[in-house]
């Protein structure tokens, strides 16, 4: 006298849901059964068809519909910049800045020790190969500054210097609009140690 | 140059979850994308399962995959007490304390005025007719003891007191186990008020 079978395995099958657990998939099954039927079908109807369509870019590893993205199809962008990004979420926020015109690299996932991810496991040669095809001149490491996004930079400056290709790194110091009374130490430790020249 | 349709449309299509915003759908998608692919195709499957085969049960109006759920035609229930709860998941809590034997009324909610959800809409009137079958002589308000709740139970004490069936709530005072040190003061001034004569 338990659920019924199929709500059992609704309920187990939302779990696979990041941050979700048993309450919250309760709940997340009732409220759709009880109160959005079209969305849960829509759901359902979105999932099996990006399972189905999308797959990731040959060249920059995003997702994609296609062998290869519209972005990497596109002449308009500059072929001699490589900017290196962990997820699609941060890809949109490079995007998103409108500052920049090149091409990206994404490596769905940073190096990670504790977890198990190693270069390997994120298939950096992968990404050595994508840099060394004669056209890239810079490759810009757009990791995140936490301890794991600092780690895999590293990784990747050694790998890149040692086949000459140019490598940098987005610079990290007191955010824009950001008063030094409210950064923390580290930051402005190293937006003092980074400190640039101010020419006329 | 944004996102493929197909991923767009998922993260959108996720948003029809409960507490799940633009940001968490975002990286809901993307998980599912790169790390959880049979995860995702599990939940299109039992989504699209539970849309087709679940129902409500004709009486007690739980999630059903048969016009009557197994509780309901059992003959070892009880079947002239009928405990009334908001959700089924405060059915499973009931079932759980193995302390009942009766039947339930589940109303898929609960009266709430400024969410626009009066008796009409929780078509009480259904409960009513459920609890005049002449088999049901006591009704148990298992509603919570929120705002809402009481409200809730207050209409229908009135709906059914009318109508000349037994009526009774759910205990309310201190928890077992529980500490007077850490029960709210207003928890407290109940459970005192409600105090029951100790028998020797």
């Amino acid at each position: 006298m338990g659920m019924p079978s199929s709500l059992d395995a609704l309920i187990e099958g939302l779990r696979c849901l990041p941050g979700v657990g048993p309450k919250s998939a309760q709940r997340m099954a009732y409220h759709l059964l009880q109160h959005d039927r079209p969305g849960a079908q829509n759901l359902a109807d979105t999932l099996q068809q990006a399972l189905l369509v999308l797959r990731h870019c040959q060249r920059c590893n995003t997702f994609s519909e296609t062998d290869l993205c519209a972005r990497c199809q596109s002449p308009k962008r500059d072929a001699s910049l490589l900017c290196v990004v962990e997820t699609p979420v941060d890809l949109n926020m490079m995007e998103q800045t409108q500052a920049y015109s090149g091409l990206y690299y994404v490596l769905m996932g940073r190096v990670s020790p504790l977890d198990g991810i190693g270069p390997r496991e994120l298939q950096l040669d992968r990404l050595l190969a994508r840099a060394g095809d004669g056209l890239v001149r810079e490759v810009i490491i757009a990791t995140n500054y936490t301890n794991e996004g600092e780690a895999t930079a590293h990784y990747l400056s050694q790998m890149l210097k040692s086949r000459g290709v140019g490598v940098s790194r987005i610079a990290r110091g007191v955010p824009v609009g950001g008063e030094l009374e409210y950064v923390d130490a580290g930051t402005l430790a190293q937006a003092l140690r980074e400190r640039r020249p101010l020419l006329d």
